[in-house]
C-alpha cells in the first residue's frame, strides 16, 4: 500500500457537518490501491471520566465502528466517505486502511502506523474534531437547490425604454461585432418587458451584471454603488422590476464589484485632484503620490503605475477593504440593496482578491438581514479558501466547464480524464457547496457555448444535458436559448436577438425541456447520490446515475462518432440521436425510474 | 516518482506571508523519491494585459523560477520550502518535480501532468495566491519570541496572605500527596513576594492558571470573571501585581475559561431555579429542562446529563458562545483585563471546544486594544483550523513533549522516528507560528518531568536543554526548578518548596544558565534555520544546528547508555556529561560560533 497518498484534514472538506447532526468524513487513498477502509469514532471524553483532566486519550475509548464506501476516484486518488452520527457534537476517529495487497495501517493525526486493535484511539493519534458548532457549520440555502439562473448583461438585452439612450447609441442589433465602448440602449425596462419571456423560458432566478452608475457600457467601473446608471433606469424601476420578480417566483441578484471602484468615482477623483490631502487617501492601495501611470497601446493597461489597481487597468484602483471606513462603506452599500430592494443574492466580481476579513463580515451583514441570502464569488481555481461557511456559498464553476468542454467538445480529455477532473472537482469541496455551485457554461467573460461547439447545435444540446443533470445550478447566459452565438469579449456580448423570425425556436423549446426536467427533480439533481455506471473510452460511451429515496435517473452521452446500440429501463425523459435501440454522435438519453 | 504522495494547497501552512512580502511556499513528496523541485512564480496578470476580461491564464505568462530546497523530512515525507517575493501582492505558481528515477511532472491547481515547458502557467493550472492582504496575515507578537514562560498555579505557590486562607487551609507542605479539594492558602500576595526569586531566575513571563472567582482549588469553575478569586486577593492586589511584573520586563498570562462556567454562577443557578424561564436559559446548551443528572461514584462525571458540559462534568455547565448576549459578556471580559490591568496574553481553556466565530471576535476585541497581544489556545490536538491569523497565536504544544519524551526518556521511538515526528508538527504551521508556540514539558494537567524521568535529574537536564534550543518558547511549570516532583493531577499540583535547606540549587542554577542561553539567543533559536546534522540511531546521537546571519549554534545529544567521543568546534555555552571529547550517556553539548 502507498502510505503517503493517504490524506486527511479535520474541519476541511475532509470533515464536516452536512447537516446539523450529521458529520462526513472522506479519506484520500493512492487509486486502486486500497481494498477497504473502516472508520473507528466516537465521543473523545466517553470511558475517560476517571481521568478528565488529561485530554491525551485513552486505552478504553468507546468507540464505533464504521465502514466507509468509496464515493469517487480521479486519475491519481480513491475517495472515502462515511455517515457519522455525533450525539454530543464531539468527536474523535482514526482510521483502519486495508491495501489490496494485505497491508493494514491505522490512520490519525499523528500519522499512518500499524494497525492494531489496542492502538485504536491512542496515543493522542485520534483526529479530533472538539465541538461542531452550528454557528460555524456551512449552511447553504436551500431555494438554490430548486434554481435554473439566467444572467443577464443590462445593456444588451432589451432597450425598454429609448429616453434613457446615451447619444451616439447604435441601432439595435445594427453591428454583431461590437467593439468595447459601443453602446446599444439595454435597460431595466427592457428586462421588466421580457419577464413573461423569461417565465415562459422557465428560469427562476436572474444573475444581473452590474447595474449601478458607471462609466463603461459593461459598469464594472462604478462611480456610485448607490445609484442605478441612468443609462439602465432608476430606483423606482429597479423596485419595480424586482418586485415583478418575485411576483414570478423569480430571484434576483446583482453583482458586487467591491474589489475596485471606477476612476471616475469621486473618492478616485478627490484622490487625483488632492493626492495626500485627500480624504480618500487610505480608501485605496497607494505606493506613493501623485497618482500615476503611463499610458500603453491597451486602454486598459498601464505601466509604472504608483496605485494598485484590478490587473494593471488604471480605471479601477483597488479599494483598501482592510480600511474600517471603506469597510463600513462597502457594508452599507450591500446591506442597502436587501433592505430597500429585497434582493436574493450578491454575485462577487473578483471575489478573490478581497480580504477574507472583509468578506466575513459582509456574510454576516447579508445573512442577519435575510437569513438564506445566496453569496456567490467569481473565482476561477479552487476556492477552498472562501468556502469554509463564514464567506461564500458558493462559487462560479469555471473549472466544471473548462473540463467539460474539453471532455465533450475539445476531445482533449477522455472520457476517463474528464471524469476524473469532474470528480476532482467535487472533492474539493463540501457537499453542500458542490449542491449550490453555479454551473456557468458561458458568460460575459467567455465565448459563447454555440461558438465554443463552433456552431454544432446538437454537440451544444449534449453539452446542456450533461450539465443540467450536475449537482450545481445551470446558468444561461441571455440569448443562448434562441441560438446567440459569439466569440470572447466583446463579441460575446452583442444585443439579445428579439426577432422571432430569426430566433431558433427548436432551441428554446429544447431549454424549455431542460429546465422543467432540472426543476422537476432538482431534489434528486441536487442531493441524489452521483454514481458513474460506466466510462468507456473506446466506446466512448459515459453513462451515470443520480439516485435519491428510491427514484434514480439514468443519463447516457454517446461522444463518439459512431452510433452504438444502448438498452435503455425507464421512462424516458429527454433524447437526442437515440432511436430504436441506437444511440447516436452526440446523442444522449435521459431515463428516469 | 510517487505522484499521488505529492501535496500542496494555498492558503494554509503550505502558502503564506512569513513577513510583509515574503511569501513562504512549502510542497510535500514522498521520502527520498524526488531529487529537485522548481518553482515558477510571477503575476497572474503579467503579459496577459492583452486579454484582461479572461483570467483563465495565458501562454505568455511572465514568470521566474526558483530552486525549492528541502527543509524537513518525515518518517514518509519530504518537505520542500521556497522563499518568494510578491511586488504586486498577487502570486500564481506551478512546481516543476523531478523524481529520482528521472520522471518530470508539472503540479498545480488542477493536478499533476506530464512536465513541458509551454505547459508551465497554462490550463488554468497554476496554483493561485490571488492578493496577499495585510489584514489576512498571521502576525505573532514579536516579545513572545524574547519570552522564557512560568506557569503559577496560584494556590500552590506561595501563601503571602494568610488573612485570606480558607477555613481549613492545610498548613504549607503539610501533606505532598495533595487530595483534589484540598487548600494550602497560595495567593496574588505570595507571587508580588517572590517576584525577586523569578528575577533571579530569569524568566520574563508569567503564565496564570486562574485567578477569577471560583469554587474549586483549581478554579476552573468559574463563578464571576469579573473578580478576583477573595482566596487569592483582590484587583487593588492584581494591579500592583502587573505593574512589578511589567517593572521587572515580565509579561503577564491569565487563563479564560470560557468553554464553560462554574455551576455556582449566578447564571447557571438561575436556570436552575427558574428553568425555561431563565433570562439565562440560552446562555447555555440545554437539551430539556429541567436541567438534571444523575450522579456516579465519580464527582466529575455524570449520566443522563440534560445539559452539555465539559466532558461529562456538571459542575462546568458548557456556554452557548453562539448567543450574542453571551458572546458580547466574554468579550468584554477579555477587554476589561485588558484596559484595566494591562495584561498581555490570554491562555484559553479548552480552547477547541468554542467555536470559531466566538474566536475571531475575541482576537479582533484583544488585538483592537494592544496590537501585539498574545493569545494561547489550549489544543492538544493538530491546530491548523485555530493557527490561520484570526484566532490565536499559537498553542500549548503538547504533541512535541510527547514526541520528545518518547525519544529521550521512555526509548519508545527511535532518534530517527523522534526526529521525523518533530519535523512533522513543524510542518503542520507557519513558521512565524513554531516560533511562538508554548513548549510546555509539564503543566497542572501532566506529571512533573522529574517524575517522568523516573527522578533521574541528569535525563531531565537533558530533555530541558533540547527543549530551550527548539523554535517555541520554553514554559516552566512551577518548582520543577528547584526539584519538585510529582505524578498526574492532583499530585503535579503539591505546594512549591521554599525551603532552602531542601530545594535543589544545582538544579535551579542550571535553569538560570539555560534561560540566560534561551534568552542571548532568542532570534537565532526562534527564528534561525534548523538543520539536523546527525541522527544516528546506531549510536544513539542526534546534533542538530540552529543558524542565523553567520551565527550557528550547534547542539549534540547523546541518547545512548555509552560514551562516544565527540569533537566540537566553537565556543562550548552548556554541556553535561562531556569531558576530553568524550560525551557521556545523557550528556550534551551546546556550542556557538
Amino acid at each position: 500500500m502507498e502510505t503517503a497518498a493517504i490524506y486527511h484534514r479535520p474541519e476541511s472538506e475532509f470533515a464536516y457537518l452536512y447537516q446539523a447532526n450529521d458529520l462526513r468524513l472522506r479519506l484520500r487513498t493512492k487509486r486502486d490501491d486500497v481494498a477497504s477502509v473502516n472508520c473507528f469514532f466516537g465521543d473523545p471524553y466517553a470511558s475517560t471520566t476517571d481521568d478528565l483532566t488529561n485530554n491525551s486519550g485513552s486505552s478504553h475509548w468507546d468507540y464505533q465502528t464504521t465502514a466507509m464506501h468509496k464515493i469517487a476516484s480521479t486519475e491519481d486518488f480513491d475517495y472515502w466517505e462515511a455517515a457519522v452520527q455525533v450525539p454530543y457534537k464531539r468527536a474523535q476517529y482514526d482510521f483502519q486502511i486495508i491495501g489490496v495487497d494485505g497491508q493494514e495501517v491505522l490512520y490519525g493525526d499523528r500519522g499512518v502506523f500499524p494497525f492494531a486493535v489496542d492502538a485504536i484511539g491512542t496515543n493522542g493519534n485520534p483526529f479530533r474534531l472538539p465541538y461542531l458548532h452550528e454557528i460555524d457549520r456551512f449552511k447553504e440555502p436551500d431555494w438554490v437547490r430548486q434554481t435554473v439562473w439566467y444572467q443577464i448583461f443590462p445593456e444588451r438585452f432589451a432597450n425598454g425604454d429609448p429616453t434613457n439612450d446615451q447619444v451616439g447609441v447604435k441601432p439595435w442589433r445594427s453591428d454583431l461585432s461590437p467593439n468595447r465602448t459601443d453602446y446599444y440602449g439595454g435597460d431595466l425596462q427592457g428586462v421588466l418587458d421580457h419577464l413573461d419571456y423569461l417565465q415562459e423560458l422557465g428560469i427562476n432566478g436572474i444573475y444581473f451584471c452590474p447595474i449601478f452608475k458607471a462609466y463603461s457600457n459593461h459598469k464594472y467601473d462604478t462611480i456610485d454603488y448607490l445609484e442605478i446608471d441612468p443609462d439602465f433606469g432608476n430606483k423606482e424601476l429597479f423596485r419595480q422590476l424586482v418586485e415583478a420578480a418575485h411576483q414570478r417566483g423569480i430571484k434576483v441578484m446583482l453583482d458586487a464589484v467591491f474589489n475596485h471602484i471606477g476612476d471616475r468615482s469621486v473618492q478616485w477623483q478627490d484622490v487625483v485632484a488632492n493626492g495626500e490631502q485627500s480624504r480618500f487617501a487610505n480608501w485605496f492601495h497607494i505606493k506613493r503620490f501623485p497618482v500615476t501611470y503611463q499610458e500603453t497601446d491597451n486602454f486598459e493597461s498601464a505601466k509604472a503605475l504608483t496605485f494598485d489597481t484590478f490587473a494593471f487597468t488604471p480605471h479601477m484602483p483597488k479599494l483598501n477593504t482592510a480600511n474600517p471606513e471603506v469597510k463600513q462603506y462597502l457594508l452599507d452599500v450591500a446591506a442597502y440593496w436587501i433592505k430597500e430592494f429585497d434582493i436574493d443574492a450578491w454575485r462577487l466580481d473578483v471575489a478573490n482578491e478581497v480580504d477574507h476579513a472583509f468578506w466575513r463580515s459582509f456574510a454576516e451583514t447579508c445573512h442577519q438581514l435575510k437569513s438564506d441570502f445566496y453569496i456567490l464569488g467569481e473565482v476561477w481555481h479552487s476556492s477552498q479558501p472562501w468556502l469554509t461557511g463564514d464567506q461564500f456559498s458558493a462559487v462560479m464553476n469555471y473549472a466544471y466547464t473548462e473540463t467539460l468542454i474539453n471532455g465533450i467538445v475539445n476531445h482533449t480529455l477522455t472520457p476517463t480524464r474528464m471524469v476524473d477532473g469532474l470528480n476532482y472537482q467535487r472533492t474539493l469541496y463540501q457537499r453542500q457547496v458542490n449542491e449550490v455551485m453555479l454551473n456557468t457554461l458561458d458568460s460575459h467573460d467567455t465565448a459563447r457555448l454555440l461558438t465554443v461547439c463552433d456552431h454544432d447545435k446538437t454537440l451544444m444540446r449534449q453539452v446542456l444535458a450533461f450539465t443540467f443533470l450536475q449537482e450545481g445550478e445551470p446558468c444561461i447566459y441571455y440569448g443562448d436559448e434562441i441560438g446567440l452565438d459569439g466569440g470572447n469579449d466583446p463579441d460575446c456580448r452583442k444585443p439579445m436577438n428579439w426577432d422571432e423570425s430569426t430566433q431558433d425556436h427548436a432551441l428554446f423549446k429544447f431549454y424549455q425541456q431542460l429546465i422543467q426536467l432540472r426543476l422537476d427533480h432538482a431534489d434528486l439533481l441536487t442531493q441524489g447520490e452521483f454514481t458513474w455506471n460506466l466510462v468507456d473510452d473506446a466506446q466512448q460511451l459515459v453513462i451515470f446515475t443520480r439516485a435519491q429515496g428510491g427514484r434514480q435517473l439514468t443519463a447516457t452521452f454517446n461522444l463518439d462518432a459512431q452510433p452504438h446500440s444502448m438498452s435503455v429501463s425507464g421512462r424516458t425523459q429527454l433524447c437526442q440521436n437515440f432511436d430504436k435501440g441506437i444511440l447516436g454522435p452526440k446523442g444522449f438519453v435521459i431515463t428516469m425510474k
